[in-house]
């Protein structure tokens, strides 16, 4: 069925090209950005709403959250005191693409702000498809999801620069061992930094502002 | 784009036609089949060993389980007594589409099985849209994914029939509240049968165990 990979390409490439836009967009106010990414209920939100919260008017971040449907997300990340959330709703669609990003960044004035975190869909797999323009896609992965997850989703891990390893409190309570998904993780992309954290407990949440810092340091001084 | 919409329609229409023989085979042999759909690692591939080492020979249970990469949940079904097993490796594929099924389906003996099961990849979303012949959805959600989640992803609660709701041991370790996600659920599809259950304690897989005798005998005894 060759017409139907003829259609996959084109809206891929119709996708990088609204991705470049964001990215240059991005490059000439050095304000980096991140693709936060995950299964359906692995903190990504509660994460944010940390973020949001220890870093208050210190960084300003904007946040475009997606979700297939509601705005809880939006309204939760609201009212831990973000400012700039930009909710999108796909309607059935599994993941965020370049085009729908490239819609609500046009509304964010992009010299207020520091930071820019895009919270996708909760999905694994389609996510990993498409380039929003950001910096670096940030995993997620909580550890009452199975150690073996990221061999059996390995495009995600493979196109991701940051595992984070979310409810740390809960280790013990299955299965799940850290070791074994952090060497499961290593041998799909050896070049993962990997941090864990638990947004109840708030263990490690530090290491993560730590690197949100970073990044934004980084891009500052990174040269054209 | 009007292309792309027919590809998406003629892409649907070629499962439904495979779906339709699928379903055919099954209701000439009252061979019940179930859509087994979640997150990642919502313990589908648990539910499933503790089904199989449960029933033994007395209950015959072909399980075809799809994975993106790796047949670890094939391993696992086989070590737990699972004779007819088949896995299907979507090679990036974000779902399993009747298709797949019928390839694999073509290879099982339909006169020695009581009960089909398909474990369809982890995804909340992209199954929703592909029927595969069965009689019903059953989707798994677990304890430490969040209450909120049949409304954020309204598709997949709106056409399961059954939503088992597992690891009810980790309540209390979160904010997820049993009354909330039910009150959700059932706000979406109000026809949802609902059971709770602890793979690691067996609270409630009694129940489950009687739903597919259930099943079974109900597909026995339905009129032509």
């Amino acid at each position: 069925m060759p017409e139907r990979v003829n259609i996959k390409q084109k809206v891929l490439s119709e996708n990088d090209k609204f991705a470049t836009q964001i990215r240059k967009a991005l490059k000439e106010h050095k304000i980096p950005c991140l693709n936060l990414v995950s299964s359906p209920g692995s903190g990504k939100t509660s994460l944010l709403e940390h973020t949001l919260k220890h870093f208050k008017d210190e960084i300003k971040i904007a946040i475009i959250v997606g979700d297939v449907q509601t705005e809880n997300d939006a309204v939760r990340l609201s009212d831990s005191g973000g400012k700039i959330i930009r909710p999108i709703i796909t309607g059935g669609a599994c993941h965020l693409d370049a085009k729908m990003i490239n819609k609500v960044f046009e509304n964010i004035d992009i010299n207020e702000i520091d930071l820019l975190i895009i919270e996708n869909v909760g999905n694994l797999v389609c996510p990993s498809s498409y380039d929003l323009g950001e910096d670096m896609k940030v995993v997620l992965i909580s550890t009452t999801e199975g150690d073996d997850k990221p061999s059996k989703y390995p495009a995600m891990f493979r196109r991701s620069s940051v595992m984070v390893i979310n409810k740390i409190d809960l280790l013990g309570m299955s299965d799940f061992e850290l070791s074994k998904v952090k060497e499961n993780a290593l041998n799909i992309n050896g070049n993962l930094q990997i941090i864990d954290t638990s947004c109840r407990t708030k263990e490690g949440l530090e290491e993560w502002y730590k690197f949100l810092e970073q990044i934004i340091e980084d891009k500052k001084t990174i040269l054209e």
